[in-house]
């Protein structure tokens, strides 16, 4: 385990992507989402993706530069093309143009084809903040999950992003996948040699397994959100989120197509004026959430704690604590580097020792 | 058990409503409706409403005729007041207004606030499908959840819906609540005297339950949705539509507010033209279903189902073999109907018996 200011980090991404083929301005922003999501301790999505946005430039997946094209328009829905550009610099931009139509019309909704990474969700819809809308966004991410009563890789994982301005407390930022883990993040326990509850991973013969380790070398699959007999709320919830970045932004999921193609991306802004006067909701918010906080506690719970908490808590102790990376994502990253000609070593790390006691990084969990 | 065709269950309901004080085509409709859903296994949403109904015209809380009232509108967004109508006939009037506008904007999005009970949501997320949009709706529902940490009844049961035009499968129509069973549902079962898995429940000690008979009597919580460890995400999916009909319908949702006040409606429509040709669409969905159906079988099942199937399966087989109600249900409906002046033994029903294995409906369970 090392340990790694955000800066330095940030820095040395920007350089691998600059190295890579990338303009300075645009390596920089990626590089700052991808240090985001180590800030906010969603490791999953941060710069271990590094290794893989490189190989995607040297293959022709990822394209810097690529600009944005859009192709259909109504007064609430843009529909584009990214000319399989970097996600991040897409989704930016076209959130901020999503964000300007929903002051018109109320409501906006952008879908995006042809578009790489876009990292964290959570991120663009965080935008929506800034100008007291509710943000959403989504994207299919990696084909991991069983049908209800089915033992195959078949249905997205379906992270959801979901914003919500309120008074006092942090914001409300849902930033989640709507299966049991991530991939990145079951990479990471595999890593780790981390086991999950049953009930979350089948084995090849759909046994039930515990193991991200087996998962990770591509064997069986994830079960659907959901506890025992309800697995087919997961699977409707995936599938919400299939039909909306694949057949409804013109991609045929047929049988055997690669998840990365069937990335497409959309992005929703709320105004809130359109319905109600932003005062009164941030204090409706506000209330419901100091409502769900006086629940008496489960055994073994401290205290009830609201989507996005965690990240915003977890955001201040890293920006001052520093960023724990693990060994073998640190050497592939310096390896990364290294082949581009970089020298990783002049890049200040210190080494450290990471106590974690249950898979989930930011949320308390028993079993 | 009673067996009662849905012609004869519709005659019973429109008495019975008029009988309370509704006009004969309000009534028809709200009967419609509501047998609509015992057609489709919904029995949750079905004519057991009923005596509530009848006992909420009483109270004031339902008023029959009442007209909606357009409150603010955008060019993709509209906040309507439902003056306490009848749910069924305000969500079918902005459920119309609301397609018309996505016909336009590309997307539509309603919001209605004091509008009575509307019962299965998918009816109205259905009514997009006649033009080939894909339609969403949803309403908090009863406090009945716990959350993530908690064992105290604090978040909404959010039933959503969301209906997908398909080529040649029967429409995708997810139609389910977000927490693990509805109120409805939870009252049938204990009405049973069935058991459902632990996980689903807690009781008012916090220690797992499977007695809906203990929940229905209004001790203990549900968990929200989410296998061992993941309960967070049931949690945050709530709140997303606790957020959207109810702090953006002007709601303060305050600690001790009376669930049924804090009953706000959305109701949206996509145009899937917007973005994609509707033909390359249905087929791209056509496949994506044909995709998760070739999954290899987990032990237990014998088919993979999507969601919508079932409830069209049952409907068939409900058209022609006729509904089951319970004795009980049965009884209480007859009741509200003798205080109202009918004779309810006028109206033909014969004896049944209902052979049911697990306690979902329409969705084989193994535990």
């Amino acid at each position: 385990m090392v340990i790694i200011t955000d800066v330095v980090l940030r820095g040395l991404g920007t350089d691998i992507l600059v190295a890579a083929g990338t303009s300075e301005a645009e390596a920089d922003w990626a590089a700052e989402c991808l240090v985001l999501s180590n800030l906010k301790g969603v490791d999953s999505h941060g710069v271990q993706q590094l290794p893989g946005y490189v190989k995607a430039i040297q293959d022709g997946f990822l394209r810097p530069g690529a600009e944005v094209k859009l192709l259909k328009e109504r007064a609430a829905t843009s529909f584009y093309d990214g000319g399989w550009g970097y996600g991040y610099s897409i989704a930016n931009k076209v959130m901020e143009a999503t964000i300007e139509k929903a002051k018109n019309a109320g409501i906006a909704y952008s879908g995006i084809q042809n578009i790489h990474h876009i990292g964290r969700v959570g991120r663009w819809a965080e935008m929506a903040l800034e100008e007291n809308m509710i943000g959403i966004a989504s994207q299919p991410g990696g084909v991991y999950t069983a049908p209800w009563g089915g033992i195959d890789r078949k249905l997205a994982i379906a992270p959801i992003a979901f914003a919500v301005p309120t008074d006092k407390y942090p914001p409300i930022v849902i930033d989640m996948s709507l299966g049991p883990i991530a991939g990145g993040r079951t990479a990471i326990l595999a890593l780790r040699s981390m086991k999950v509850p049953l009930g979350w991973y089948v084995d090849d013969e759909g046994k039930p397994s515990n193991d991200p380790k087996l998962f990770n070398s591509g064997k069986g699959a994830q079960l659907p959100l959901g506890q025992t007999g309800l697995g087919y709320k997961g699977m409707a919830l995936s599938m919400m989120i299939e039909t909306l970045t694949g057949p409804l932004l013109g991609l045929i999921a047929t049988p055997g197509t690669q998840p990365f193609r069937r990335r497409g991306v959309f992005l929703g802004a709320i105004d809130i004026e359109a319905f109600t006067e932003i005062e009164v909701f941030k204090k409706s918010v506000d209330s419901m959430i100091s409502d769900l906080k006086s629940s008496r506690l489960a055994e073994g719970f401290d205290e009830i704690l609201v989507p996005g908490e965690p990240e915003w808590r977890e955001e201040k102790r890293r920006k001052r604590d520093g960023i724990y990376l693990d060994d073998s994502i640190y050497d592939r990253i310096c390896e990364t580097a290294k082949k581009l000609g970089l020298q990783p070593d002049t890049y200040k790390v210190r080494p450290g020792k990471l106590e974690i006691k249950h898979p989930s990084y930011t949320l308390k969990q028993k079993y």
